[in-house]
C-alpha cells in the first residue's frame, strides 16, 4: 500500500519525470537566452523548443505563446482592455463568469467599475441567456469563461460562449488552465481569442504558464515591462528551465492523454458510485459535462476544514474547494453562484485524481469518507467543532 | 583547457550545485504550498526556509519578504505609486538614475508623465546635487537607484542617496540585483526603503526575485492579483523549486563571498591590466568603486555586436553592454548617460567574472581581445563591416 494518497492533482501535480529530465538538462545550460553568444542560443532553443510544444497542443501558432510565471499571471495578462481582433473590439469592458478564477476575477488591469459578472445555472455552467443580455447591453466586452472549472470540472459551453461574444463584436478569453490536457483543446475549434494555460496542472513545474493568442489578436500590452523579452509582451529573463520542463510535460501530457483520461473517468465511476452510497451526499454539477478527474463531494452538516484535516491523518491529501487563497475559510464563490444548499456549502470537499492514481486510491478514499463525514457529522450536530 | 570561457555572469551564472540539489528535492515535493495537507505544507516550509535566506543575506525581516518571478517583476511591483514609510512618503512622483536597468526605466505602475530622469557623472555615479535638485522639486517622491550598475559595475552613494531622500520625505527603492552577494548588502545600512533582488545572478535559477521592504514600508499593494499569496502582495502558485533553489544559492554564496570576491578582484587587476596594455583601450567607470568582477571595455574604432561574435567563435562568452534587451543593436543607455566618447559608444564590450573564473580564463581573453580588437578595428576602418 502507498504510504501517501494523493488525490488534489487540480490544486497542483507531481512533476512528469520528462519534465524532470528536460529541466535537469536545462540547468547545465548557463547562458542568458537574450546573449548572441553559443550559451545563450542554447538557453534561447530550449525556449523556443517548448514553444512549439505547447502552440502545438492548443492549434496554435508558436508565434503566439508567451510564457509567463503562471497561469495568475497569465490571466493578469490576458485580461488587457483594448484588445481587438477581426474586426471585433477595442474591448471596452469585461463580463467574468461567476464561476472564474480568483486571479479571472481581480479583473487585470480593467477598472473595477468596467467589470460585469455574468451568472451560470445551479448545474454550474454558465447562463447563455444572461450573457446574452449583458453582452448586449453595452460596447464591446472582453469575456472570459474557462473551459472547466477548478473545483466542479464542469466544462462550460465555450463555443457556444464564443458564437455570443463574437457576434456582439466582442473578444473571449478562456482560462483552459484545469482544462489543458484532460481534454482536448484546439484555439479555432473553441472560438477563443486569447487562451490561457498552466505547467503544474499537467505535470510540470510551479511558476509557469502562458497566453496563447489566436491570429491577429491586437493589442496585447505587456504587465512586467522592461526587456524585449516574448516579442515585448512580457519582459524579464525568461526562466529556461521552467520553460524546458512545461514543454517536455506538454509534450508527454499530449501523449497520453486519451488513455489517461480513459483510466480517470473508471476511477471517477469508481469513487462517485461509492460516495453516492452513503446519505445526504451531493456531487455538484453531476448533471453537466464534466473533467475526468474532478468530483466535488458534499454531505449535510460535514465541515470541509475539518474533514480535509481528517483525510490528512487518514494519509489521503484532498482539498476544500480551491486551494488557491491561502488561509481563508470561506465558502466558495463557486458553489455559492450555483446557489448550493446552505447545509452543503461548507462541507464541499474537492477529490481530483491524476494519471497515476489507482483503484487502491479510491477505496481508500472511500473508506475514509465513510468514516470521517460519519463522525465528522455526528460531531458537528452535538457542537462539536473537532472530534 | 576549458572546451568555453564564460565572462558573462552578469547575464547569468551558471547554477551552484547548492541551488540544483535543492530543486531536485523540491521536485519531489508534489503539494501546493497553499494546501493545508502535509504535502501543501511541505512545500509551504521549502518557501519558508528560502524566505529566512534572502531576509538574512540582506539584514531584514523574513515577513518583509516577497517572491517574485525575478528581478524584472521585482523592480515593477517595487515600483508602486503611494508607498509611505516612518512619516515619509506616500510618493506621488518618480525618479530614477539614468543607468537604471530597463525594467526600471519602465516606471513600474507610475504614469509616464510622473516619471523623471536623474542624471549621472561621467564616472558612472549618480550625481547628487541633481538629485537633491529633482527632489526639491515637488511633492515626495520614490526614488531608484541601483546599488551596482549591470554594465559597469560602478558601486551608487547609495548611503549618501538616501539621507538626500529620507532629508526630502521621500522613499528610497534600491535595485540591488547586479550588488547582490558580491559585495555586502545590509537594508538598513543602505537605507533603503523597498529593494529588490534575483537569483539568476547569484547561482540560482532563472525566473525567481524578490523585493525585500524595510520595516513598516506600507502600500506595496500586489500588481499580479488572485489568490492571497505572499501576504496578498504577489499572487499566483508559487515557483516552489525555483524558490528553494534561490535560498540554496543565498546561502552558498553568502557563505563564501569574502573569499570570492577577494579571487575576483585578484582576476579583474589582471584581466585590466592587460587590457590597458593596448593603446586605445578605455574602461568605463574606472574612476569610481566598481564590483569586484565587472569590466566594461572599448576600443576607439571597435564594434560590439562583430566582437561579441568574434569572440564566441574564439570560445568565449561576452556581452555588448546589457543583454535584457534582446535583439536592439543600440547605443547602451548607461554610456549615453556617462556622456561617454561616441567613438567608443559602439564598441563597448562587458567582460562580467563569477566564483569559478580562472587566470587561464582571464589570460585567454586578453589573447583574444589582442586578437580581435586589432583585426576588427582595422576591419571596420576599410569599411567592411565583418571580417
Amino acid at each position: 500500500m502507498r504510504d501517501r494518497v494523493y488525490l488534489d492533482w487540480n490544486a497542483t501535480t507531481p512533476l512528469r519525470p520528462e519534465a524532470r529530465a528536460a529541466m535537469a538538462a536545462a540547468f547545465d545550460v548557463s547562458g542568458n537566452p537574450s546573449s548572441v553568444h553559443s550559451e545563450g542560443r542554447a538557453a534561447r532553443k530550449l525556449i523556443e523548443d517548448a514553444r512549439g510544444a505547447v502552440a502545438a497542443a492548443v492549434g496554435a501558432e508558436p508565434r503566439n505563446v508567451v510564457f509567463t510565471s503562471g497561469g495568475t499571471e497569465a490571466n493578469a495578462l490576458a485580461l488587457t482592455p483594448g484588445l481587438r481582433r477581426g474586426g471585433r473590439g477595442p474591448a471596452q469592458r469585461l463580463i467574468v463568469s461567476a464561476i472564474e478564477h480568483p486571479s479571472v476575477l481581480a479583473g487585470g488591469r480593467f477598472a473595477p467599475g468596467a467589470i460585469e459578472i455574468a451568472p451560470v445555472l445551479p448545474s454550474g455552467v454558465i447562463d447563455l441567456e444572461s450573457l446574452a443580455a449583458a453582452l448586449a447591453s453595452g460596447p464591446p466586452a472582453l469575456v472570459s469563461v474557462m473551459l472547466a472549472n477548478n473545483e466542479t470540472g464542469a466544462i462550460q459551453p465555450v463555443p457556444q460562449v464564443a458564437a455570443l461574444v463574437h457576434e456582439a463584436g466582442g473578444i473571449l478569453h478562456v482560462d483552459a488552465v484545469q482544462a489543458f490536457l484532460k481534454i482536448p483543446i484546439n484555439i479555432k475549434a473553441l472560438g477563443a481569442d486569447v487562451l490561457t494555460v498552466s505547467a503544474h496542472k499537467i505535470g510540470g513545474p510551479k511558476g509557469i504558464g502562458a497566453v496563447v493568442a489566436a491570429d491577429g489578436l491586437e493589442g496585447l500590452h505587456a504587465q512586467v515591462r522592461g526587456g524585449g523579452q516574448e516579442q515585448g509582451r512580457r519582459a524579464g529573463t525568461e526562466n529556461v528551465a521552467g520553460i524546458a520542463g512545461f514543454g517536455a510535460a506538454v509534450r508527454a501530457a499530449a501523449g497520453s492523454m486519451d488513455v489517461d483520461a480513459a483510466r480517470m473517468k473508471a476511477l471517477q465511476a469508481r469513487l462517485e458510485s461509492g460516495l453516492r452510497d452513503h446519505r445526504d451526499t451531493v456531487i455538484f454539477s453531476d448533471t453537466a459535462p464534466r473533467l475526468p478527474n474532478t468530483t466535488l463531494v458534499s454531505a449535510l452538516g460535514l465541515k470541509a476544514e475539518t474533514a480535509v484535516i481528517g483525510f490528512d491523518l487518514e494519509g489521503i491529501a484532498v482539498s476544500s474547494g480551491s486551494a488557491c487563497s491561502s488561509g481563508k475559510v470561506q465558502p466558495s464563490h463557486v458553489l455559492q453562484a450555483m446557489k448550493a444548499d446552505p447545509g452543503l456549502l461548507l462541507g464541499a470537499i474537492r477529490l481530483s485524481l491524476g494519471w497515476d492514481s489507482t483503484e487502491a486510491d479510491i477505496d481508500r478514499c472511500l473508506e475514509a469518507w465513510r468514516k470521517l463525514s460519519g463522525v465528522l457529522r455526528e460531531a458537528h450536530a452535538i457542537g462539536l467543532e473537532r472530534f
